[in-house]
């Protein structure tokens, strides 16, 4: 993030946690830049922000005032989930399929969908690289770049993981369509029908219907909407549950957008190690971080090859292409013979032209962007949402990724609204799509990836009086 | 396949099955070009094509002449399988990755691969198609060509259906990462753990596999290497097991060759029809006849949506592009849904490449080549063999693809004879690959998608001593 977007995002919350009040001045530039220590230039450009994004207001020779329409912002869930503890079948697919296809008629307004807008990525240069490949390839390569797949862009993902400060060898990683598949690979890897799972509460939906899809039963674990899964609770669900595996989105989670403390990561990859549970990692938004650093995913405090850390480009680099990994530890024979007998292999000409793209740089460059990109959108959907849902209201402030997770009155049921909403064009994702036992009835999940058009403002505004 | 080449094939045949012999002199040109109705320059292509491939000799001025060491070809298989009848678990699995893990290391004659030699296909001109889909994509398609995949890629796989006569909709088309997520997609619409499964008895070892890792019961049903599945031992199996599914290769059938004449592939629909029984079938080679009609597949006989044809382009068009599709009949919904959840999609440059490849034409042309080269390699490869095998070696002649299968003397174990080849640099794929009873132990698969260089040929030869 640029330093006049970091000053403007903190102006802003001073504005929404009402610190600084409705018509109140702001401090003039020179004094500004010599309390933030950073030239008047930047002082300028963030205030120039503040005023596009109505936030603030200049007036002729006399400076800049917080706008008299700004309100404060929604306060953020501070409750972890409250599951019961059992293990039990799932059946949720039908219901999410039912969501899917709503939001995915066109030009239904996109708060519900899964994918950010495919317009913040660097489809040109993407498209180039693997264009070159396609002119180029070798005939061979066809044959040679089978499962685990390319060794170029096996050979770019170590080096990133190098640069994270972690040690995952190229041969631990397989190439997957997706992070999708290198997650139901792993867990078709590691257990039988039957077994129980740990998860999330809330979780993925896709977790909930790769179990459905296995049969395998759902115990689902207290989760804190900013920190992730409680350890304690994950313990007694072990004691009692003795789960195969424990499939969990440790940072920036889908739909909560918690993340686990660095320390909490570890202490979780300690217990599973102790009860020799392997942990499926889904880290598919790790690249989208709003922080300077990237956090280190469970994976890096992985001594025993127990975590299989699955990512993808889809959602930092390149949407459609269809290129995930696995880094896979002990299972990495077991899950590529999966995947052999599966789909055999990924796009041949697809990851070799990553591979380019990669080694050529500017994927940090384009990471930069779009983090700035997101972190702004989430400052101003919360804004609106905060203006435009009913008082009471709660909002999480995600560090990384594009959901929010919203939870609304007790007395609303999302579910309804989600049929609403979808009658009047609106996508939304209602909470019972992300928990085997159809809990968070009042709570929603909307997807801040596309810009706050005036489309997308009205769609909140109606959201809104629906909720209301 | 060209006049000439035709002409040559018949003559060559001749030569093996000893019409003609060692040093008789072939008809003059004049005479030849008179007899089978065809120019003059005909027959001189068709002279020179045999004389290329050693078997027959030009004398000046006096003629072409039959090569003195020109050998009967060998027989072929005459025998139908005889499966036990029982449904059994597979456990096939270690043995199939221990031979391809051979088969795939460098410099391997490759006579076990189950690829062709990738330089048979247009890569280039697909290359520039797919590089012209990326470089031109537009974003949004990215969302809009989510499974069940993009149209216009839908719409010349209907053509294609279409031009073979067959009714196939564009809604029960869904885009898949080659036949091989297709068939995998099918078997678990259709199927639930401990169900047993009707298969031809060889199979293709991807089907044990897929039934392996669903926890179904294989039967394997009788089959005859020349017209494939039978259909009163299939109907005693169904009588007798009760199966939930049947899963076969009924044209071009791997590793057999045999092919279902039409009617008793209608005669097979018809008979599952009255049991309820999808068939998955698996039709991957079917643009690989080298006859100059395409037989039709058993989903053209389907009137109940009950079968779901299997198919791709990496066997005809695109290797390593992952590309196939299911025409999926009434379980088409069912299957795109499966696919949401395990691989969500299929690279959408890709597809909207091979469309535009399609819809500009050049596949059949490209289709023509392939299928001479096939069958020129077919008669080349059954020549060979009869010159390095020992007598008493049959040999298929199937119609299309690129697999022959061998059967040796019952004394030779075709494991055995894997590893040894193995050991000197050249892979098969050995009889009980094949099989879930383990059975076809003195049987081979072997791949003639590759021209027979010398070097082929002095795998040939090392094989041939290896069996004596």
């Amino acid at each position: 993030m640029k330093r006049y977007e970091s000053l403007a995002g903190d102006i802003a919350r001073s504005i929404h946690e009402g610190l600084l009040k409705p018509g109140q001045r702001l401090p003039s530039v020179r004094q500004a830049a010599a309390t933030r220590q950073v030239s008047p230039s930047t002082v300028f450009q963030a205030y120039y922000l503040l005023e596009a994004r109505g936030l603030v207001q200049s007036r002729p020779r006399s400076g800049y005032y917080v706008a008299t329409h700004a309100r404060p912002l929604p306060l953020e869930p501070e409750t972890a989930s409250r599951p019961d503890g059992e293990s039990r079948d799932v059946d949720v697919s039908e219901l999410v399929f039912e969501v899917l296809q709503s939001a995915m008629a066109l030009n239904v307004v996109p708060l519900g969908s899964a994918f950010p807008s495919p317009l913040l990525f660097p489809l040109d240069r993407i498209g180039r690289a693997v264009a070159s490949a396609a002119v180029h390839l070798d005939p061979w390569s066809t044959v040679d770049d089978l499962t685990p797949g390319n060794a170029a862009l096996r050979r770019q993902i170590a080096l990133r993981y190098q640069m994270a400060g972690m040690d995952v060898g190229i041969d631990e990683i397989v190439i997957t369509n997706g992070a999708l598949e290198a997650l139901n690979l792993c867990v078709a890897a590691v257990t039988r029908p039957g077994d129980a799972v740990l998860v999330e509460s809330p979780c993925f939906y896709a977790t909930l219907q790769a179990l459905e899809r296995n049969g395998l039963r759902a115990v689902e674990v207290q989760t804190h909407p900013r920190d992730g899964i409680d350890l304690d609770a994950l313990e007694m669900a072990i004691a009692r549950h003795a789960p195969r595996a424990c499939w969990l989105m440790p940072t920036f989670h889908n739909p909560l957008g918690s993340s686990m403390p660095e320390e909490r990561k570890r202490a979780l990859v300690t217990l599973l190690a102790r009860h020799a549970i392997p942990l499926i990692e889904d880290d598919v938004y790790a690249e989208l971080h709003y922080a300077s650093q990237r956090a280190l995913p469970a994976k890096a405090f992985d001594r025993e090859g127990l975590v299989m850390h699955c990512s993808s480009f889809s959602k930092s680099l390149a949407p459609g292409y269809r290129i995930g990994w696995v880094a896979a530890g002990r299972e990495a024979r077991k899950v590529a013979r999966l995947k052999l007998t599966t789909t055999l292999n990924s796009n041949v000409p697809t990851q070799i032209g990553l591979a380019h793209y990669l080694e050529r740089g500017g994927f940090d460059r384009h990471l930069r962007r779009l983090r700035a990109t997101l972190a702004a959108q989430q400052q101003q959907y919360v804004a609106a949402i905060g203006e435009a849902f009913p008082p009471g209201t709660r909002v999480t402030r995600p560090a990384g990724g594009y959901f929010l997770w919203i939870e609304l009155d007790h007395g609303v049921d999302a579910i309804q609204l989600q049929r609403a909403a979808s009658q009047l064009g609106i996508s939304i994702a209602p909470g019972p799509m992300f928990s085997a036992s159809r809990g968070f009835r009042h709570c929603l999940r909307l997807n801040y990836g596309h810009p706050l058009d005036a489309r997308m403002q009205a769609g909140l505004a109606t959201l809104g009086r629906l909720a209301a």
